[in-house]
């Protein structure tokens, strides 16, 4: 019987809290199957790791500080990266299998979205055109919930949202209580969700009040109103309720708002010059509330995908099973499939992990069904809130505290020796 | 024996995650010393409350949703405004002894920073003056611990600081994870705290780091630094570490950010045109970074005032008896103090509660330490940390869950019965 070979993990686009609980299932799955998976390297910052070779050995870690990935959030542990395989970026794809040939890397994983689907996608044809033996598979990921299609026939949610759902909901719930206390004053409190493109995540705000008692007026991307509307149905609640809640979403279309792009070209939403949360109290501001006092905003950014304390306990698990059952799927069906999460039909919320092929999910896209758009166009209605309620869990997650600190996994900076020459992703050469 | 008078409790200013437990001290030691004091009633929204004789009664509420207040953050509850009692607004005044009067009030407490202290001891002079026997009191409050003088003495710190200190404990904490990971393209995450005058919030940030491993610089408003040097510093952090964790204080002085005023004439922040976040985060991309990528940034406003789970379990506890402390000087010292608390001589963290005269209070002033400040001007020293450490407390308070969602105590519209006239307060007519 062969030797076995080794693994690589990445990681790629903006962190969730629970990515860590991907990773760890696939190092801990891996451990538990010696016959079949060398060492396990994780890229550092991704594929950038991979491409620069700098491969950060998982399995000479101490298991006590990988069980503590569990509740370490965001990518601070391996790194993550925006860097993206483009189409023409042969030299980077080449590289990629001589760094996968010179350290023996029989199956990779990778942790993304749709993009990073793609690109295990074409690595892994690569690999076989280069008569590399190289298993490649996909582990979904994003706050976005963006991957898949429409139908959730792919993937019924991805692992990160249920956490930054219950950021919403349970941030609304106490953003409540300041408002309601504050509102003589202060009788506007604007929210700003992430979620540029798809409203998934300001959607989240409805789970802090499904009975609706709240005065919580919600402005997806999808509601598609402007400014103006948004004044009006603002001033509409305060005549009402003296208060409102707004929650809006980064994506919203508020007119220029100075964007800005990324390292490598990549149009950024939280590096603009104004946030949709500011134009948006500005604006309130200036045609007046009908009520006396201010619109203030909060702009909580990235913290929504790092506050591990906001994380779902159901989110955590799902995270880690998913990682857990891509090293299923790749020691027992090969290369080229991601794993997935589908809700079993039933009253109760029961899943149960699949696999469906790469290519699949790199052509199909999921948009915010809307039939769960509200006629108002500022609210989501009760569909969406079967459908998200039992993603955000019970209960707290266990953070374990140290001094009064979280004590989050440490990392020892024992890399893979280099055994190639150096060499400078494509982009970076610009 | 004369029967026993009723109780007002009042809070005014920007709420805090534990205030409601200093309301709780209040209701339940009132309750427990029934021959001394007779109903318990609330001022919604404040001292507003009181002015238009809409008074809450705390006596009349469930007992269990009462103790839901330890964990229920804000003022939602009973309210808060940022109405003030300015010199000349005598007719006020006269209407609170006239409320009081009507309702058979012989004690008032009040809830909040020195503003409101210096309110409470002219309700108390003119009450005398009246003919009206009433004991005012005094309870401290306030995230910014601005309340007292600048040696300590008169309080060690003020109840809300603690959690607000461990929101920034452990929110940099986690903003670390992020930025180690996402480094490539986001070398640098902008954090604008509260405190527009006073550094205690921003300084807060280094109990996540008391070691000094993270890139973190914490520019405070005494740090009198303006954008040029900040920009030096932060890309000097990037040259040596390749991303930075940038702590600005709201109240930072970076020009113009179209403030407004409230619903009163008075200055507010958080709705200004413009945040100092902001701003850096624009100066920083506009000069250029010493790294690839872009600067970006969190505001997250008034969430760190009523994030629950962030509260310090020993803030919780001293909010809650400090309001009780309250009720006992009330009755043995009678009127014109505050409840205060000092700390114990000795390396083991230890306060006592006390008290000091509302008129010292009202006429101190407290300041962020010149002697806390490092030599960098970017950072605070250990001596910072020894005083804030123990107020961040050791653990996750115990926040109950019902349903997927925080359970916060929720009051019973019950109003005292009207007696007098309806009343504009002052500030209302123009």
């Amino acid at each position: 019987m062969a030797a076995p070979r080794n693994v690589v993990v990445a990681q790629s686009g903006g962190p969730t809290p629970v990515i860590n609980n991907s990773l760890r299932g696939v190092v801990e799955t891996c451990r538990e199957l010696p016959e079949l998976f060398g060492t396990v390297y994780a890229g550092r910052h991704g594929i950038e790791g991979v491409l620069r070779e700098e491969l950060l050995d998982l399995s000479a870690q101490d298991p006590g500080e990988l069980a503590l990935l569990r509740t370490t959030p965001a990518a601070g542990a391996t790194g993550t990266c925006r860097y993206k395989l483009k189409t023409g970026q042969d030299e980077d794809l080449e590289r990629i299998i001589e760094v996968f040939r010179a350290h023996d890397v029989g199956t990779f994983f990778y942790i993304g979205g749709n993009d990073s689907m793609d690109t295990a996608h074409k690595v892994s044809l690569l690999a076989r055109d280069r008569g590399l033996e190289l298993v490649a598979a996909g582990i979904p990921k994003t706050i976005d919930n963006d991957v898949g299609d429409a139908a959730f026939r792919l993937i019924d949610h991805t692992p990160g949202y249920g956490s930054v759902a219950r950021y919403w909901a349970l941030t609304v719930q106490t953003a409540d209580q300041e408002n309601a206390g504050s509102s003589p004053s202060d009788p506007v409190l604007v929210l700003q969700a992430m979620g540029r493109k798809i409203g998934f995540i300001p959607a989240a705000a409805r789970l802090a009040d499904p009975e609706r008692r709240m005065p919580l007026l919600i402005f997806l991307r999808e509601s598609r109103l402007g400014l103006e509307e948004l004044a009006d149905r603002v001033n509409d609640t305060l005549r009402r309720h003296g208060r409102a809640l707004v929650v809006v979403s980064e994506g919203l279309d508020v007119g220029e708002i100075g964007e800005r792009t990324d390292a490598f070209g990549h149009t950024t939403f939280s590096s603009s010059q104004m946030t949709v949360g500011q134009v948006v109290v500005n604006h309130l501001n200036r045609v007046g509330l009908a009520a006396r006092g201010a619109a203030r905003g909060n702009i909580p950014g990235t913290d929504q995908r790092h506050s591990i304390v906001h994380a779902s306990t159901v989110d955590l698990e799902e995270a880690y099973q998913v990682g857990r059952h891509a090293v299923f799927v790749a020691a027992e069906e090969g290369s080229g499939f991601m794993a997935t999460i589908l809700r079993e039909p039933g009253h109760a919320y029961r899943v149960r992990y699949d696999k469906v092929p790469l290519a699949e999910v790199a052509n199909s896209e999921r948009s915010f069904p809307e039939a769960w758009i509200e006629p108002s166009r500022t609210d989501v209605g009760d569909a969406y809130v079967r459908y998200a309620r039992p993603l955000i869990g019970d209960d707290w997650p266990t953070v374990p505290m140290v001094d009064g600190r979280q004590r989050f996994a440490r990392m020892e900076p024992i890399l893979a020796d280099k055994k190639l020459p150096a060499y400078v992703p494509q982009e970076y050469r610009s």
